[in-house]
């Protein structure tokens, strides 16, 4: 796989600098027709120790304005990115719209170095690989523009390098006992980065692979790439714009009307004393859960989403009254800000992951994406087609970190909902809570039904289902919710303590 | 001080249940009329231990609505935080404009700790105090409403109140073993809070200290305080919008017109020769002190501010061609995000504080506020006014965290200004940095210039100075800048070696 990369490639000093010199006019140029497209550009430069890495990322940051890219340098996560899933900590700085981030110490760094130093075996190799390719699938989606380049070196070469930046004291910081230890690994370290590069070469983002034994020669070969790449991809975005003014969106897919809603005994209910007594057990039973999971570092995700007045927040509030404040969130979604609507849809969601033992509830929810961004045609039928299973892998993540996931659909029929919207009406400090969008989105009714019966059918899964919730009667509904998340959290410590 | 609040103020069951039900009702009311008004509101529960702060937090959560509060808990600095000054992680965590953040371990909890357990002296708490005056009359300067409640307890009561937190499994958790060793201290908590109570209570973040023997009692108060606080806030509010419609601004101060940047010899210039030569002398430094820099955990942070086309790029790219591209960040300032303007103006400059050993780089600043915004009108002048200490203020906190601040003025006159615009306009990559609003801007020249000798004669302190650059030579200019900041570190480093 390498072999091209050890020819031996060089660059002579004063053809470097002219070409260097046009290279950055071409990028700037690049650059400034960059700003008004609506996708971001990632560079991830990764490769063999004493590939020259820094020097690339060093030129790179010379050539390009740094009003518009942003190099992202990780190392050892933090506490604050350990305690959460691990790809937090790039969702955390991916670049906005617009503009470019070069990523060195990318999504790479730690499957390979675990493989070769042998903390993982090939299986668990695959699984971060298949991570890593459905977080770039799902970027590439959005448009986001991937370019990785792999800068490689013969063995006798890296011996070479690493023995001069250690003799030179300008230098010699940057050689660690690692890069030594590493360097003893030669042959294993090729062939785990063999085996990742082949993974995760797609059409979407495939990899460079350049010679990195002389530093003028890959500066110029990574920045050359980058250039054409984004040329390309303005050239596509460009092009697509002008079809799709023309094309007509693709007619809708006929799915079957799935029933899950209509199958639910919305006549189920709670007398007020029976709520009573209820509701007081099981708060005393989940405040005791929650400081438990708590102790056990185990966070919780709780999402609602339901009908608009379907009692979210009345539910919400009864399991909060239980827990300590200073260890929950609600998080209530509304229009994004402009910082959110520069990135991914799940990004704003990201942010608020909990640390380890918190507890983040979710009003409303990523599932907007297939709601309400379907129904009223905010999202084109292949994004919102896309995010079943976008969604599936995020809550995987968030599975795979220990968390718990609960999602809840408080469901209340079509006259409930307008007895409801007549009752706030007549409250004064709940009137604020009733607007004539709420109104408009009732007649949208059976358009709704069918993107909830579809989500449910589509993201329901064993170890992340839907709880569907009968509110009707608000009494039943707040206990069922209060009652199931303690079952959940009772179950996840009677596994933990085995 | 506490006298007031060791009367054995209780409320009966009956009475709470309707006062509170009327409580929320109210909070929602003013909590929607809050969404639309232009600042935040601080809500900060303090006390002594067992005094029921948990129990207020838990209450004022159940009462208002979560989309527009947000409960801040902080406990032990992460350390992502303990890595930049030490107001950092209040500053990340301030409320945004039409909410409420309730602050549970606030910036009054470290001091009180550190003072009463004899780690820090009077006067050190006395400086802490100071900080924190500071910070407050900051965000109430920007209209922040501030909130502050202090829970007391009788000593006998803290110690009953422990006793029975101990012995109810369901709160045994909460009393730790630091609880315990607290109470042994209770007369010297008492007299330290006394103290912080009485340095810290102003006119416009005055504390309300509530009896916190029973739970119900120090609910209603403090909600009800919440409410008044709001409410008069808003009312004020409203107030001023009135009269501002048909007061004028106050007349402009004559401020004498310094004349430091004519002073300044623009003649200075380096031919080329010797610019190379000095550059690659600087840069090779400069690449070591970095390195040294990071080794030693000291950040930096470089302001560059200046005229248009002053050279501020380029004098950037100079310096970052010989750092690690892994350890800087440079920060262009552009128009405020809608999430930064939905804060303090200094918020978005707390956002980028570097971690330990990391260099940012601002190219424009804080200083817009006393330049642009003054010029321009975007701030009144009672906010440019106030901007010169609350910037010193903002540089003295970098400072005290050992964070090493540079600033740059780098001056051109108006005919090397118009000079450079032309040649712009004919080099094709550079086209697209001059537009009319550049041409716009030299018109002011004069009010910018009375701004920038301003702002220098009022922001250049002993600790922090501005170095002002002769510009109108580029090299000249780069070289005076690369020097200056070789040997800024050279010192820092000298000293602290010592």
């Amino acid at each position: 796989m390498f072999e091209v990369a050890e020819l031996g490639h060089t660059v002579e000093k004063s053809v470097y600098k002219e070409k260097s010199a046009q290279l950055r006019t071409e990028l700037l140029t690049i650059q400034h027709r960059l700003k008004s497209c609506p996708f971001p550009v990632i560079v991830i430069i990764s490769g063999v120790d004493g590939g020259g890495k820094g020097e690339v990322i060093n030129r790179l940051n010379e050539w390009l304005d740094p009003h518009y890219m942003r190099t992202i340098a990780l190392s050892e996560p933090t506490d604050e990115e350990r305690e959460r899933p691990k790809f937090w900590r790039y969702w955390r700085t991916l670049p906005a719209k617009g503009t470019i981030g070069v990523y060195v110490g990318s999504w790479y760094s730690d499957p390979i170095a675990q493989r070769v130093y042998q903390k993982i075996d090939d299986i668990a190799l695959q699984t971060e690989l298949n991570q890593i390719n459905q977080l770039e699938e799902l970027l590439a989606d959005d448009n986001t523009l991937i370019i990785k380049c792999w800068l490689h070196l013969k063995k006798d070469m890296q011996v070479k390098r690493l023995k001069q930046l250690a003799k030179n004291p300008a230098t010699n910081w940057r050689v660690t006992d690692k890069d030594r230890q590493h360097l003893g690994l030669y042959d294993d370290f090729i062939g785990v980065a063999e085996k990742v590069l082949s993974e995760t070469s797609k059409a979407y983002a495939p990899w460079l692979i350049v010679e990195g034994s002389d530093n003028r020669y890959s500066g110029l070969t990574v920045g050359q790439h980058v250039l054409e790449r984004i040329r390309q991809h303005i050239q596509l975005y460009e092009n697509d714009l002008a079809a799709s003014a023309q094309q007509e969106e693709p007619p809708k897919s006929q799915v079957e009307q799935y029933n899950l809603l209509d199958a639910l005994d919305l006549s189920l209910k709670l007398d007020k004393a029976d709520y009573r007594k209820q509701l007081e057990k099981h708060q005393g039973k989940l405040n005791e859960l929650s400081r438990h999971a708590l102790a056990a570092n185990r966070s919780s995700i709780l999402v609602f989403e339901g009908w608009d007045a379907a009692g979210k927040g009345g539910a919400i509030r009864r399991l909060t009254e239980s827990m300590d404040a200073r260890h929950y969130q609600v998080i209530p979604i509304a229009a994004p800000t402009d910082e959110e609507r520069a990135h991914h849809y799940l990004w704003r969601f990201w942010r608020h992951i909990p640390r380890a033992g918190q507890v983040t509830i979710y009003d409303r929810s990523w599932y907007g994406r297939v709601l309400v961004e379907r129904v009223e045609g905010m999202a084109k039928t292949s994004q919102w087609q896309r995010a079943y299973s976008e969604i599936v892998n995020f809550e995987e993540a968030l599975l795979a970190h220990g968390i718990v996931i609960m999602k809840f659909w408080l469901h209340i029929d079509r006259d409930e909902q307008l007895a409801r919207f007549k009752r706030r009406e007549e409250i004064s400090y709940k009137q604020f809570k009733i607007t004539e969008e709420d109104y408009r989105n009732r007649e949208k009714w059976d358009d709704y039904q069918k993107a909830v019966n579809e989500m449910i059918a589509r993201t329901s899964t064993s170890k992340s289902p839907w709880l569907l919730v009968e509110a009707n009667d608000k009494y039943y509904a707040r206990i069922k919710v209060i009652k199931a998340y303690c079952e959940c959290l009772e179950k996840m410590l009677d596994e933990s303590n085995k």
